[in-house]
């Protein structure tokens, strides 16, 4: 199992391809999933190349937690979320569909069941303003 | 949002009730699910009190990474898994059902669904030997 940087989040972290984006600096990406599972489902993407946790560098890992705490705290405050859910997948029988190390954090509402991984495609503008929203709360 | 220390990981860490332990150290515990969604399911626990990834120490959530990549690596080697899910709830209505923070490493079998979170108990000499072989290759 290797590193394909043709992945589209290489693509994207290239610059090579829009994303809605809600934070970046040298170490991570942070933007909107374009299929979420819930309204703020947003993916956390540390810049390293890597394939997924398991070959990830260590050192990587550490740096991207603290930033996956300020983004779940800051999508709560956006969304008005009763929880949230941290998940990360690992090759393709666990779901990976993008080979590239990314952490998704997934609003939860009361009562209201998450949409299936890579379900419909979300509308550009509601995402656009999500990903202000979310900034705004970083 | 507080954390309550009868909670049952809390009551586990002090020794106050029994586990099937794989690894401990002085940061962070790692267990067999009792419940466990698929064959190998495992807990990481970091020691330190907090409810969930919202509340927690940002230093003791940049310590646990590199362990719960390791434990990945273990897990995939002593049960063979295709594939592997991290995962995290936050409250209840995300699926938190224990508030004391913790990880799960879910193994994903080709071909095989996940049970349901906190489904059916398991065999209690199969986790043992489960955390045996985990441990071997930690």
């Amino acid at each position: 199992m290797t590193y394909d940087p043709s992945n589209i989040f290489a693509k994207i972290l290239r610059g090579e391809i829009p994303a809605h984006k809600v934070f970046e600096d040298d170490t991570a990406l942070v933007m909107m999933d374009l299929f979420p599972q819930s309204r703020g489902h947003t993916l956390v993407i540390p810049k390293s190349a890597s394939r997924n946790l398991l070959d990830a560098d260590p050192a990587a890992l550490s740096a991207v937690m603290p930033l996956l705490q300020r983004v779940a705290r800051a999508l709560k405050a956006a969304t008005g979320a009763d929880g949230m859910r941290l998940a990360q997948f690992n090759e393709a029988p666990a779901g990976q569909t993008v080979f590239h190390l990314h952490f998704h954090l997934i609003p939860v509402y009361e009562g209201k069941a998450l949409a299936p991984h890579a379900g419909g495609k979300a509308d550009d503008a509601e995402l656009a303003e999500l990903a202000k929203a979310i900034a705004a709360h970083l």
